[in-house]
Formats: structure tokens, sequence, C-alpha cells
């Protein structure tokens, strides 16, 4: 039996090229039991002519599925559905009478409804989107990404692609932060004192969970990254805010009782101010005077386009009080999800085999991708890239705000790649942020970084890792006039 | 200044194209401050002979290093490191006076040491490796996997590839499990009942954290998957161990304080054996009885080329009581770590913030490879090819255990990779697996699968998804000459 050519269409909607399309059209025919073994296929002809593309596309998608046995070409007589046709088995799902379990009993532990922030998933489509930390088409280097991917893809890393790691990572992966990443931080580590993360998010949720208990205090930054507060949250322990500065983290304020100390030393997050040296020293005396370690969150440390950036807490770390965080998901792409954990070995012993039960290892493919980038020097060329248009924007953002006389809270004094403003005392940003929606400006509501209750909501955060240059005095012009209206 | 000729050359350990040696060289000497700004690079002439390449491969090389503004060409004069060239900042670390931290206090929480699978490193090497779940090079269909990977590395799937998704997954993906694979299993489900994991190990665990405490009891086969014993101790719930018949879990056998059950019906991990419609429906009744729910570990449901795989629990499931847990580790590769889980919204919602506070989400372009290999067919077809794979070497397998009359334990009806043996009472399977790897034979020793301290230990696994066709006889005739010695 032939099948009608009425049953093929292209759908507008796909992605990916004309021939995968009529080859996924077809498989997907056979493996849903609409095309049956031995049943004939249009010719390519008339498929072309049917769907309006060319013959030759036709021809290699129908030799492709042939190769993969889902067609046989009989000679002159045509292409049918082959009797070795992959027939998966259909069941009749049945029908949910009526869910009978109380899940608010069943739950054991909640995890949901925490204080996050808010970003709309159709970002790209606002023409002012002052968003933080995604991806900007026109920066990254997408084609040597590429062209890594595709080396990591090759029959010589078949086993780094394919094989289960169990606990352990990429060996070149490893070797080239050990040899070429930490020693620009000023940090020497060993390949056991290293662990690959599924980005800093996954650093810090291991770290809380190996070092803080129900028992213990942790000291982090107020206002802070708000994922960190979840992750704190959520390991119960005893939380102490303490209220940042233009400096950074206060060491004087941070109460005697803490265990575990979390800071961002090279761009505070949110306020992008950067800890002088002294101060530096003052935090890790602090923590041996407590006997409390130091989690390092070392997340934007490339972005320091104006000032070079500092060495980090960890190379002035004498006694291995100091767990280093880092992440390629600011300078690469936040969908990449790796960072890394650098610590003594007995911590980063407890992190891996936390690691291992929690997810095993990050994907192999993503981290011998990132091992060639790095060692091929795409990734030093990608950082001075996007530094020099942060530079630019920035320069275009500063003088946008003091010509329209906004308030800028924290100035970054390194570079990174947004502002903190604060609107004046009356203004609630939540809502300055929906208005601005409507003038198809995005600007991220300052709120969800602070702890407690009665927070502050007149503060708010510009990025600019994702607007385009020429964009900036208008989308500042807009947010003006919502402020001052 | 030229840069000297014996400052190049090329690692016999390289991995990558020549081309590509030839641009990490020179990258790598910029970065690590050996080559200065404005230093001449030999002639692409020179640099060939000198490496014994040809010219071509050099001039590829300088030029794709243009590109990247590592060197700049001066006319005729030659090449050049270019004055904007990346110039990192190198520290000195700081030598580690002696660590003054006391990790056995510092530590709040021990994940380290559990009773675990020892899988060498090296098995690839043994002749006759009976090892389990790794990926065999001559089944995967790596060809079709690097074209989806590639057509998801493409600029229409950019944001695929880079965004931050937070807590979310693959649209396309979701859509294709939920159209497809799931109606297979006679699983309905809409896109807010499914959640993407970073294989069933992080499904599992996810699972465990959301459902178990302290005060809970968790039912589980013995013996079981060790990495999920290691899930239920680390979250310190009740443990009931239930010893399993040759029909799998007995459901009379659990215990009634019991609030969650993890079962393998498909295919009981590791004594192979399915469990019989008539008592899937038991398991179902006892876990209603119970107020209890049901986590099904689907894990290898694919690879039924005896028998037509029975439908899923959770197919049977009218009161939303099972949670499925589905993987791609088995029929694509562990290296992947993608999997998924299927359960009422209250759960998923848990698990799903849960997720986007370990890590937030498995890597975009990993899902969005995998959605193409699926709605292209290769999976279908990839599946075929391994279970008529595994089908040839099971024969040979059985053939050569009958001939040498070793003792299967599980028998495994419906297919699988891997055959539960028993060795005579008195041998101890980890010896033997020992002195099997000298004669270049890997077997899995089976008392890390077994609950409790005084585990049978004359038990052990011999996978086939690894072992070439004509290695089996000779492999298991050394394996019985090592169990009658």
């Amino acid at each position: 039996m032939a099948l009608p050519i009425e049953t093929f269409f292209l759908s507008p909607n796909h992605q990916g090229t004309l021939q995968s399309q009529v080859q996924q059209m077809i498989a997907h025919g056979i493996l849903s039991g609409r095309f049956g073994t031995g049943e004939k296929l249009p010719s390519t002809r008339k498929l072309a002519a049917h769907l309006g593309i060319s013959r030759i596309t036709v021809t290699l998608a129908y030799t492709e599925l042939v190769a993969s046995d889902y067609l046989t070409a009989r000679g002159r007589s045509g292409y049918y559905v082959s009797d070795n046709a992959p027939v998966p088995p259909v069941y009749q799902p049945q029908p949910m009478a009526a869910e009978s379990v109380d899940w608010t009993r069943a739950i054991g532990q909640r995890f949901s409804g925490g204080r996050t922030l808010s970003k709309p998933k159709d970002w790209a489509r606002f023409r002012y989107a002052f968003i933080y930390g995604q991806t900007d088409p026109q920066l990254f280097d997408h084609a040597n990404w590429r062209q890594c991917a595709l080396q990591a893809l090759g029959q010589r890393d078949f086993s780094a692609l394919t094989a289960d790691y169990y606990d352990r990572d990429d060996p070149q992966l490893i070797e080239f932060i050990q040899r070429n990443t930490l020693p620009r931080r000023g940090i020497s580590a060993n390949a056991d004192q290293i662990l690959i993360t599924m980005g800093a998010q996954n650093a810090l949720w291991l770290t809380a969970q190996v070092l803080l208990t129900q028992r213990r205090t942790a000291a982090f930054e107020d206002p802070c990254y708000p994922a960190l507060r979840e992750i704190l949250t959520q390991s119960r322990c005893h939380m102490a805010p303490v209220r940042v500065d233009q400096k950074g983290l206060p060491p004087d304020a941070i109460p005697p009782q803490v265990d575990v100390i979390f800071a961002t030393p090279s761009h505070q997050c949110p306020t992008t101010s950067t800890m002088p040296m002294e101060r530096r020293q003052d935090l890790l005396d602090r923590a041996r005077a407590l006997d409390a370690l130091v989690i390092e969150d070392d997340y934007e440390f490339e972005m320091s386009f104006l000032e070079r950036p500092s060495p980090a807490l960890k190379s002035m770390d004498v006694d291995g009080r100091v767990i280093y965080v880092g992440s390629f998901s600011k300078s690469l792409f936040p969908g990449l999800r790796l960072g890394f954990l650098v610590g003594s070995e007995p911590f980063i012993r407890e992190a891996r085999a936390l690691r291992a039960s929690v997810l095993r290892h990050p994907p192999g493919h993503i981290q011998r991708t990132a091992a060639y980038f790095l060692s091929m020097g795409h990734y030093d060329a990608q950082i001075r890239k996007m530094g020099a248009a942060l530079h630019r924007r920035r320069t275009a953002m500063q003088a946008a705000i003091d010509a329209h006389g906004l308030e800028i809270a924290g100035l970054g004094g390194f570079g990174g790649s947004s502002f903190w403003m604060r609107a004046p005392a009356h203004k609630d940003a939540r809502q300055l942020a929906l208005d601005l929606q409507e003038a198809s400006v995005l600007i991220e509501p300052g709120n969800a970084f602070f702890s407690g209750q009665d927070t502050p909501r007149n503060y708010y955060r510009l990025g600019y890792s994702s607007i385009q240059s020429d964009r900036i005095t208008e989308g500042i012009a807009r947010i003006a006039k919502a402020v001052e209206s």
C-alpha cells in the first residue's frame, strides 16, 4: 500500500535543516504506528514537489533512513517502510481516577517558595533589556566553541564523551585549571584539591551541605545572591546576615559564633564593590581568630577591565582556611553549568562523595569541550573581547546615568557587568520594573537580594551584559522618566 | 626580538589536530608570559620545517591566531605577538605554611566512605571485561549523535545552548518524552509532571530528599543498586531492606510502617528478574493499603529483547502513588548524565525547586542534542541494534556458562545486559575477581549489592554490554577455571 502524499507536511516551527525535518517526519510516522511495515513511500520527485523543497534533500533523507533501517530501497520500484523498522509497543494510558495521595503529608521536606529573582523567560524580546548574566550572541565566540565541541565529539575523545567517570572528572580540564587558571589568581592546588561542579551554584550548594548543620552558623553578605540565601536556608543552619558597605563585607561586623563565612571579595554581588587588600587581610585574620572557614565566590573576576584584578583571597590563605569557588558561567555562558571548587583535601573528598551521590559527575563532553576552548586560548581572547565591549557599554551607561541624574549605589571600580542603583526612598522598584516593562525596558528590582522581612525596596540592578551600546542612552532615558514620574 | 625556533616543539601525547596543537602551543606561550608583546614568530616555512609538518598547517594556525588577536601580520615581514594579545596577571602563590584547620571538626556532614562498586578505571584494557553499564563503541551510534550535537550547536539553537533556564528544562526534550517516550510505557503526563535530571542517580537522589526525613521509613530491595542504598543512608531515614525472590520484590514482605518503596520491576538490579503482572498489581495494592509511595526505577526496559516489556507500574497507577524514574544512560551512554522523573505535580514542584538550588538545570546543549537524537528516530534505531547485539552475546554467554556448569542465580527472562551468578558457598567473589584480573578477566563481585554487615560473598555479576561476542567463550572458560580452583 502506498502512503498518501497528504500525510506529509512540514511544520513552520521546526528547528533544524529541511533534510532533518523530512527524516524526522518519516521516522515519527513509523514509530507512532501510522506508517506500517511494507508500505510504500512517495517517490523522491513527488514528495519534493509536494513539500516545495529540492529533490536532493528528499533523496538524502531517504538514504539516511535506509542506513538506519527505517526504510528499504527496492531497486527502481522505490522506498518502503522496512520490515526491520523499530516498532515500539504502545499502551493505552490508564485514566487517572483521582489523586488519592495526600501530598501535604507525603512530602517530607519542602524546597519551593523561596524568594528568588524573577526574570521574564522572554527577556530577549525587550528592546532595552538591562538584564544580568545571560549571554550576548554578539560577544560569545560561538564559532570556536562549536569547533571545540566538534573536536570533543571525535573518535579520539569517545571515552571522554561516553564514559561513566563515577566520582572523578576530565583529567584534561583539571590539569588546565590547575596549571593555568589558578596560577593567574595566585592559587596553587593539586588535582585532589579541585572538584568540577555544575556551575558556581552547585559549588556553593555542595559546600553548604558539607560544612553546615543545624548547629552551625553561616555569615553571609547582605545584600547577596538570593540563591545563596536559599541554599543556606535549606541547610537549616543559623544564619547571620552581615550588611556590606562600600568596601564589601566588614570583618569586624562578623559575629563571634560564626563557623563559615560566605564572601564575594572580587565583585560583591549585587553592590559590585571590590574588597581592598587591607580588608582582605583583616577578613582572613578575623576568620583565623574565630576559627571559621571562608568561602570565596570569585564569580566575575575576569571582567576587571578598569583595573587589574586583585589576587584572590585564597592566594593569601596560608592555613587552608579559604575554599575557592570559580565559574565559567559568566565568561562563557550560564547554560554550560560548569564551575569548580578548590579547597583542602579533606573538604574536597567529602564534596566529591556528595556530588557522586547527587549526580555522579558533570557530563564528560561539556568538560572536554571547555578544556579545549581554554587550552586553545579562545577563552582568553573571548574575555578580552568581552571586557572591551563591556567597557564601552559601561562608559555609555555612566554618561547616560549622569546626564539623567540617576543615583548609583554601587560603582564597581574594577569593571563587572552591572550597576547597583538606588531610586528615591518612596519608590518601590518592583512596581518600577513592571511599569518599565510596558516601555519595553527590563530592570531587576533589588529587594530579593536583601535578607529579612522588611527589606529596602528602592534598589535595582542594571545589567549591561546583554544590551547593545546604541540602545543604552534611550533605555536609561526611559528609566529616568519612570523614576521621576 | 625573534623567538628562537627551539622554543617550539610538538608533544607526542597531544590530542587533536596538528593545527590545533600549533595554535595551542603559541597561545600558551603568550598566556604564560614566555612570548612577549612585539616578539617575532618564526616564518611559516621555518617553523614547518622545524616541526616536520606541512607549511599550510602552520599558515592556517597563524591565521587563526591573527583572527583572535594573539598575533599580528606585518605584510611581508612576518608574524608578531600582538600588542592586544591577552596578558593575564600572574601572581606568585603563597607557600602553604601548614594546614591549621581542624577538618575533623570543620566538616559538618560526612559523605565519603560508603560501600560502592569498585570498577577499575582502566577496564577497557582487560581482554575479557564482563563489565556493566559502560558504552560499547561498536554499538553506540556515534556518527548520528555527533550530527545531532552539531545541529544543537547551530545558530538557531543558540539560546538552547547558552541560556540560563533557571528551574526549567528544554521544552523540545520535555515534549518528546511526553508525546513519545512515556506513551510507550503506558504513561500519560503533562509537562509539569516531568523533570529532567542528571541521570537516574540524580532522579533517585532528588526523590529521597523530597520524600524522606529522619522520621520516615524507606523499603528497598535487597540486593539493590548500591548507590541507592548510599542515597538512603545519607537521607538518614529508617531503612527497611526487603529480600527479593525470583519475581522481584515480594509485596507481603514490605513492613507495615513504610512510607516510600523503591523498586525495579522491569529488571531487578542486580538479579535481573522481571516482576510478573499479578505481583505488580499486588505491589500497588500493598502500597495503597500502607498509604505508601512507590518509586519505580525503570532503568533498562529498552533492553527487553527476549520478551516485549511489560507496561510500567506507573501505567497501572490510578491514584498518583507511583513516581517513575527514566534514564538514557544505559541506552545512550552514562557520560551523558540524562534521565527524568515523572510524578504528581506537588512532588515535581518540590523536586524542581531542589534541583534549581543544587544545580539549576542539566546543560541545555545536552538536552537539545538528546531531543534531536530521539525525535530523528536515531534512538529507536540504536535500541534495536543494541538489542540484537546483546541477544547474540547473551546466547553465547548462556551456552558457555552451561558448558562449564557455572550457576546462574538470576536469569533475566526479558533480556538485559548482565547475568547474576552464584559461586560455590565457600568462594569469596572479591578474591575471585582479583585472581581473574591476573588473567585479564573483569567480573563484578556481588557483595556490595547486599544490605547489612554479614552479606553473602559468593555472588557476582557478569555484564555483557561491553564485551565482544568472540571473546565470551574464552572469558567464561577462564572464570570457570578460577571458580573450580
